[in-house]
């Protein structure tokens, strides 16, 4: 059998991953909308753990999500139902939903559906808890957490989906070429990102019922607290259209990149099931006051599936505002957007970056040349604490050993010719 | 009588120009709130010239402006009525509007109300024609532009004095400081200026009646449809703001630049009557297709009062999209916004701009340091052509001639000493 050459494999992918359109299609709960979700179900970020092996943040949000959804009274009791398999954990990316920080998803939690036009491939992702920096998907779980967890459920995401079910489907690419010229890179900025998609709702919020008023003006709130309502659609976003590419036999792009709470790991298009996993990863960060470096703690993050498709800090010279929130130089941010170039098959049609002169944001990240190069993909990540929360924001390196073994895999698969 | 330093004045109007506090109050018929307008008034930008020296796009803006106002039933009848004086021109800065190009101004045209918190100062700005490129401020009037002017009349000005009165006031400075960090310098581009405001009217939008849920969606996509509606706002913002910094003895900063069809001209702060006057300015352009530098053609803008407090031009660093729009490159936009800081007296405490680290933009423009360095302000604006309508987008410095007049009058004004 001829096999395709790793660079024809990778256009194929770099190809669909360019011309995916994703496509807002609805709002709901998860166990209702994801496929092979069951009531027992707790999804969390990156490659799956046996129950001992999850700690710190990311176990305290599975414990945390378990109790949310009333599968469990106490911690002890999440505890020993984890430990007997009677609550089930699953990879977030088993079911094509894409886990922000420990990413843990239960039954109930309402989320986005994504849906790629060409394929009818969807991926989901759930919602953004909001500015306090105490989330559930940061490893608390306490009153106010839970608070906000209802006022989503119960009150955010039911007008959302009425709002989105009137306004037909919401093409979230044109929103999101039109943010990249507005100061976003999608993964930590998505300011304009969320006016825009705002923009989209408001002839569906005006046609509402009177009584829908008032839960009009919360969503509106939601929306536009702070930075990040939007990251929740770029991530979904981002994910069916990584999937688009994805099961192209000899291809060598990288088709997702997620933490959990030990490990850093990638995929690769060839072989979507398969995670090549390396130690956690290396940050430069700005912590919120009152917070430093030695409380940063790893509990897990999906978001760089937003790298993996060419924003984030793959498009970060768009979003110089970044730089008050995560700290650095625009010098800086040129130069490393610029290298990202060098480790990518190709540049996106679509996405484009103003600084840049518009030149196409690098994407279609290629394990070979990241270990020939030796530049290692660069993410815009959340920071969280040791006690849970957010602490910052800042740039971090993936770890060589997942290129490494994803290499290895690719040449024991394809043989040296490939290469 | 003892004098204040040029430097002290000069820092004094800065101040004043940083604090000052635009407030959106009332969107209304320029006769029913400016003061001095009368129902035969028409307002065009720049110095103002004998009714004879008017030629090109400016005069065929000031003969469609009547003919709107049906105050000639052709363009000869105008012709004849300007002329004898039947209609009185202005200078849309001697009653405290702002004019965008050709800057006409008519009795009933709708006025944005913008107010200076602490001095109460008020300044003015009609709206936004919309983007189809023949527009009444760029010389055209036909058919089409008469309409557009009916349909802000009738539809979209009055949907917005509703909702802007059932708001209250609308802080205009927050919205313009956001907008800096996401892309927009706030003259040439007001993308996400106008998405901010827009935010801002939701509230209200969704408590209107149902009748107006047409009128709320027009003017949403009025709000919407390109990246100048907001322009006027920041316009009257920047009036008002240049206000507050006038009429301080001593100082040599410029509170006001405009073009007329024949003249570029200045006015200080310290003698805020009085127009210093060059020749028509230079300018870098991009050409709408079809279009071209031969029929370039002056009829008047006043919208550089904008790169007087400091944004526009002087913030073009914070605007990297502007680069498809008006040309250029990303290291000319930043070399030229760094010089600005050469000719200016401060920084902006809240006009910020985040590829330059969040350092505060350049504002007061110091006529001496303009002589001193030789460098001259930079500003955006939009291009008109020969047979009217916009034909393309630039920058453009503004002639020296301007300054050496103004420095002259300072040092009549203040003896030399004062230097």
């Amino acid at each position: 059998m001829a096999m395709p050459s790793r660079e024809s494999a990778n256009q194929q992918v770099l190809d669909r991953m360019r011309s995916a359109e994703p496509v807002l299609v609805d709002v709901a709960p998860a166990i209702e909308v994801v496929p092979g979700f069951t009531k027992n179900t707790i999804l969390t970020s990156g490659p799956r753990l046996p129950w001992a092996e999850y700690t710190g943040g990311q176990r305290a949000a599975l414990i945390g999500a378990a109790r949310f959804e009333k599968l469990a009274a106490s911690a002890e009791e999440a505890e020993a139902r984890f430990a007997a398999g009677e609550i089930l954990i699953r990879g977030c990316q088993e079911l094509n939903c894409v886990g922000s920080l420990a990413g843990v998803y239960s039954a109930s939690m309402a989320v986005f559906v994504v849906r790629e036009r060409a394929s009818g491939l969807e991926a989901y992702c759930n919602f953004y808890e909001g500015s306090n920096p105490k989330r559930l998907n940061y490893g608390v779980y306490d009153q106010e957490v839970h608070d906000r967890l209802v006022t989503i459920n119960e009150q955010i995401a039911p007008i959302l989906r009425r709002v989105v079910r009137d306004s037909g489907e919401i093409a979230l690419k044109p929103l999101m070429v039109r943010a990249l010229h507005m100061g976003d890179e999608l993964h930590s900025r998505n300011t304009a990102a969320a006016l825009l998609f705002m923009r989209e709702l408001v002839p569906a919020m005006l046609s509402a019922a009177a009584s829908a008023r008032d839960e009009s003006m919360r969503l509106v709130e939601a929306l536009t607290e702070d930075h990040y309502f939007f990251l929740r659609l770029s991530m979904a976003a981002a994910k069916v259209t990584a999937m688009a590419g994805e099961n192209v036999p000899g291809s060598s792009v990288v088709s997702a990149m997620a933490f959990n709470c030990r490990n850093f790991a990638v995929r690769l298009a060839c072989a979507p099931d398969r995670w090549f996993v390396g130690p956690a990863a290396k940050v430069d960060a700005v912590f919120f006051p009152g917070h430093g470096p030695d409380e940063l703690a790893w509990m897990g993050g999906e978001s760089p599936i937003i790298e993996t498709i060419g924003l984030g800090a793959f498009s970060q010279a768009a979003a110089f505002p970044l730089l008050r929130y995560q700290g650095g130089a625009a010098k800086v941010m040129v130069e490393r957007n610029e290298a990202m170039y060098r480790i990518t098959v190709g540049e996106h049609a679509d996405y484009r970056i103003p600084y840049f002169e518009y030149r196409g944001s690098p994407v279609g990240i290629d394990a070979f040349k990241v270990l020939e190069t030796g530049i290692l993909p660069l993410m815009n990540i959340g920071i969280a604490g040791r006690n849970g929360g957010q602490i910052g924001a800042g740039s971090v390196m993936a770890p060589m050993e997942c290129f490494t073994a994803a290499v290895d895999f690719h040449r024991r698969q394809y043989g040296t010719n490939a290469d």
